[in-house]
């Protein structure tokens, strides 16, 4: 069954990168395998893939349909990126703290004088959600720019359950305001609020008992994530958390291993999280534990460059072992703030030395299967989702080679063109 | 006396940047001087800065002159990029290269296989000038649309006198199409070729005799520059090259401590460069004595970044010893394909600990001291060059703390708009 809708064409491709095939998530070897067609073109309906294949080949096809045809002249076609990681959604910025941290303040030292998340607690608080909107609505439009199709969005800046509501109804409007599509993630347990200082449990309690069951009866989250960290929860706490958002039927995901090692990749293993993120201090046990199991690894090197580390997640280790890697920007004000997935897939190459082929893996179908849509979302096939960036470069690995710069020239969502440069 | 030509009024910066003042080269504090005017405007006519000040000050000339008045609606206005070293000039890509050391091929194997610097003059020794300048031209646009509005371009792919010379013809086409600065540089000395392997000194005296004084008789170099090094030419062939330089005119600067530390800083100082460069390597006696001198240390931590290096040059010691240090993208294909130098200044805070202040005088004014172009170039000054940058942010630190993403909304080339972004 053909669906309804306008058609496009987008014909001549110098690289169709596909990934299709199986299985997914890619693993190891596979992960690199990103199933390129020369020459290559893909035909839409609607918001759905139609064909893809040789251009000659889909010609009549498109005629038939009268499709508009988008001549690709040799550029690199790929699916939209899927930026499984970001907490979009927040008030003012960080620069102070940016600058503070350079002249040699340390985060504690920073973070105790009101800056960090408590900060960005103060400012969202302070925020409308119309406020918040338009400036979330700025840097969709922007990760749209550089080939982002679909994003997940974390809350987290709340500390209370008045301000975590406030920011899940402002990832609602924008779910149904952007071209983009929008996964909405309660991050329920980000940092203990001042009050809780001293009784993070009690925290814990409010969110188990009140916050999650809220978000869940109102719809507005999928997600559940908690920041497991000595500054932040402990993994009973995060457990606590998360078990609270499965009985209300919201999937975990959880930040793991960040600044040091506590125990939260196992947590996610042992709750079948669809994803660990960060991951900088997992040992060789939890990465073969990870390897075994369906969690996703999510590395965020966009951090460790911003905070100017010299050392990044083990990416080789844990593709080496098997585990199922995706990447992501985590754009937040404090520690990421970029919305630019190909410098990330630049960070993978040059500072974590995946390849090329493995970096688009995992910034595609592998983050769509870490959000539970790599049916949907991920690779170019027929019957999925018409997702899409055309990418000015001849070869795909020219994307993270050329860093730091904007390769993306069309952006296309659910088959409509949302971004386009001249 | 008013200049003949249209006029500009950039009018509501949010903040004017005019680095404005003595002393030049900024060196310790100074660096981070910036002399911000909020509210500031700049007026220009024909190709110069006819008045710098605060909005309301300057409408009533603007009016008299018929400017045409933009309006920056509280952005950030600030001189164009000066970027003062890059290898803009090459054919193909080293994109191969780049591959195989993510597999873990070293420098020295991928070199030995034909590829490094040997392929980059291969391929452009079959380029045509034609071929050249087309692909040099494209980046020289991306340039434009990152706010640079000067640069220096090298030759030294050509590895031999007939190719170098052919790389100093597109220059001089490049400088007489492009509506940027384009200052040529004629790296004599780097890399030795094959055929000279055994005696790297032969090919130096064909350097003095030959090449020298053809590429001065022909007036198609400013500078002259050597790649000092252990896998290319030693102190005593550098000096022997730069002498032969300075008694044709041409004024030295000096690839000097980026892999080991040869003693090339010294050299730089000895012969009065105009900038040594890279200076990965320098000890605590060679920052002293680049303090003392006026030799501008020009950091290239893009090559760091993208060789996945985890040490980079030393700015905090050069810069609180007082040095002057300048900032670059040192485009080139092998360790540096970045034309972005907003990125540059990202990595100088992030990975440098420099502060963005001194990031972005480092960027401009002592740039412009590096190409001897300060009296003309690096700050918005009444008489001096109206060459400036309009940033899509309300404060300057926001241009490395947003990373790896273009924020250059406007860039404008002796008082001519050369690039804007809807």
């Amino acid at each position: 069954m053909i669906p309804a809708g306008l058609s496009l064409f987008f014909r001549n491709a110098g690289q169709l990168v596909t990934l299709s095939g199986r299985p997914v998530p890619r693993r190891g070897p596979d992960l690199g395998e990103l199933g390129i067609l020369r020459g290559g073109a893909v035909l839409t309906r609607g918001p759905i893939i139609v064909a893809v294949g040789r251009t000659r080949d889909l010609e009549a096809d498109a005629r038939r349909l009268r499709a508009r045809a988008i001549d690709c002249r040799g550029r690199v076609v790929m699916p939209g990126f899927v930026d499984s990681h970001t907490h979009l959604v927040f008030a003012g910025s960080r620069v102070d703290d940016f600058e503070e941290r350079l002249r040699g303040r340390t985060y504690e030292e920073i973070a105790a004088s009101g800056g960090g998340i408590t900060l960005s607690a103060r400012l969202l608080g302070e925020a409308s959600t119309r406020q918040l909107c338009a400036r979330a609505c700025h840097f969709l439009e922007q990760l749209a720019a550089h080939g982002t199709t679909t994003v997940e969005v974390k809350t987290g800046y709340g500390l209370s359950v008045a301000n975590e509501m406030k920011t899940l109804r402002a990832i609602e409007r924008l779910r149904k305001q952007s071209p983009l599509e929008i996964v909405p993630t309660l991050l329920a347990a980000h940092a203990v609020p001042a009050e809780y200082r001293k009784r993070p449990r009690a925290y814990i309690d409010l969110v188990a008992r009140r916050l999650v069951p809220a978000a869940a009866k109102a719809g507005l989250a999928e997600f559940i994530d908690c920041f497991c960290e000595r500054v932040a929860f402990s993994v009973a706490e995060c457990r606590r958390a998360l078990e609270a958002g499965l009985r209300h039927g919201l999937i975990p995901r959880l930040h793991a291993e960040q600044l040091s090692r506590t125990g939260g990749a196992r947590l996610a293993i042992e709750l079948d999280a669809a994803s660990a993120d960060h991951l900088d201090h997992v040992n060789s046990s939890d990465i073969r534990a990870l390897a075994r199991s369906g969690v996703v690894a999510t590395l965020v090197p966009g951090a460790n460059f911003h905070l100017g580390l010299r050392t990044y997640p083990p990416a080789r280790r844990l593709i080496e072992a098997g585990a199922a890697v995706a990447l992501a920007t985590d754009f937040n004000p404090g520690t990421s703030p970029t919305v630019n997935m190909q410098f990330i897939l630049s960070l993978a190459c040059s500072a974590m030395r995946m390849t090329p082929a493995e970096a688009v893996s995992a910034a595609t179908i592998n983050a769509a299967y870490s959000l539970r849509r790599a049916d949907r979302l991920g690779s170019l096939e027929p019957d999925k989702q018409a997702d899409l960036a055309v990418m000015d470069v001849d070869d795909y690995r020219k994307i993270p080679y050329y860093f730091a710069w904007n390769h993306c020239v069309m952006t296309v969502k659910r088959g409509r063109i949302i971004y386009a440069r001249v």
